[in-house]
């Protein structure tokens, strides 16, 4: 696993999204949530948008991109937050894990919640619903800028899970914003010792620098 | 337990939904989803349906029709979506254990979610909260045609639920969708065997058909 | 811990709505959803209200309100419902936790599930995201009266929430409706053991007086 990645692991969305709050730059994904609780992912981009049909004259295969990508990949599906198909299942989650691909976020729904819970397979979606897009929708391209909601998501960037949603970190900040994050974390444990041994929440933020706590010695 | 019911709970919702498909049929309730994870449920619908009131001058007792759901049922209750009064809780809950009734959809609320956990009854809502629809709600027929959205469902359909959410099933094609959905599963075990064997997903879906994955001897 | 906080301890939400409802009081909170499955909580309203911000000139240090939140308080934000920041966290998880509050209510967004559901904190919001409302939203003032939807609270109002949600009981009414959702529990349990012992709903219903459950003695 790339090493970018496994310092990401050791994060968590919030010290990760107040990194890039400091570059003023918001990017959480609204209303993608985990499908499995308790489950982290970190990877790079491998964008895939689908558009939908009304009258299929023949078969959409619409999911075998997946052996075109690689290792490390967060696959990012743009349905367009559709909740009336599906364009991941249990067989797509079985490639995933044979292919070392790190996580998928659907901004649509997703299907084989029970395997995939199963798997532990770490999935981020809008929604859950069983009928397939098969006939309902097709890819249209794949590695090219998405937007989820008001998010740009270009390939190759930076998308970070766990059970507070999703993050998109772009691409050329992702070694900044995981350094800050790092900070912010420290910056938050001192203030939460601080409580835990009775100081007023204010006062602990103000020793601490809570204001600019992405800050390796922040200024107080 | 009735024969079709217990085919049905050997199968998953999406491939019943798959097999639907192939019949140019969308039968997946949107917006429904488990009360209670990891719990299947299938069973001929008993449709329910309340509509407002907004001046009661008495006591709405809307939950005795129960008395006369059969065995094998499953309750369907059109509330129109509401999401500010329930339909549903933990007394009849009990009663539909004792009955043998085999689980209920509610397009609306359910309430006693933590006495409903425990008891470990399939129960699938559009939505959760505490009020009582007594005087909120009253019951205005059952046993009639109601929509779940835009999906017809009428009395003796045959309803299944899993983790993905609900399915409702025309009666007259219950055994074929049945026969159909199994095929569909029998295709994607050989199709998964495949992948974990080091198959790329496009040439193990051609090889096993995927197109037309409900039918026997898929022509490729 | 307080003697009534301690008596609505004994109840659940859907009594205590019951309860309300015989004072022709909905005091349910919509759209308000547990972030930890399985915790009750009960305690005086504490309440604070922000506003959004779009163009901060300096930091808005929001949370340090909490240094002043007595004991066996039930903390009520208001957030506008406002899905893409939140105004609590894992620091206000552990501050709430060393004062003794008994919960947090947010109409809005909350982050850092992993470590609030370790924790076993009560926390009931309206969505789930990881972007800080440091910069986003700032603190108007507290101890006033909010709206959540039509649901008006005012501080001290008794809150209590369980698996169905929350609920907000005026004041000065808090004594007689946990008398009240006692002898509705009375009456259910009373129910269902009639319907264990294969008595109808109907029946049951009739000779325990679920028209008017909250009554010590129902009149049949």
């Amino acid at each position: 696993m790339n090493n970018l990645i496994r310092k990401f692991l050791t994060l968590d969305s919030s010290s990760i999204s107040d990194a890039l709050d400091s570059f003023k730059i918001s990017g959480g994904l609204l209303g993608i949530k985990p499908l499995v609780p308790g489950l982290k992912c970190a990877g790079f981009a491998y964008t895939v948008k689908y558009e939908p049909i009304h009258d299929p004259t023949e078969f959409q295969n619409a999911g075998n991109y997946i052996d075109r990508v690689p290792e490390d990949a967060i696959i990012v599906i743009d349905n367009g937050d559709r909740n009336d198909c599906t364009t991941w299942g249990g067989i797509l989650t079985e490639v995933a894990l044979q292919k070392k691909i790190n996580g998928t976020i659907i901004h649509g729904s997703a299907r084989d919640v029970a395997t995939i819970r199963e798997k532990q397979y770490p999935i981020f979606s809008s929604s859950v619903f069983m009928q397939s897009a098969k006939n309902r929708a097709r890819k249209v391209a794949e590695n090219i800028t998405v937007y989820i909601k008001h998010v740009k998501v270009e390939p190759g960037d930076l998308i970070f899970c766990d059970d507070n949603g999703c993050v998109a970190i772009p691409a050329h900040l992702a070694l900044e914003v995981a350094e800050r994050a790092g900070n912010v974390l420290e910056t938050e444990n001192k203030i939460i010792q601080a409580i835990k041994n009775g100081m007023p929440l204010e006062e602990a933020r103000n020793k601490y620098g809570y204001s600019k706590p992405w800050e390796k010695e922040p200024i107080i």
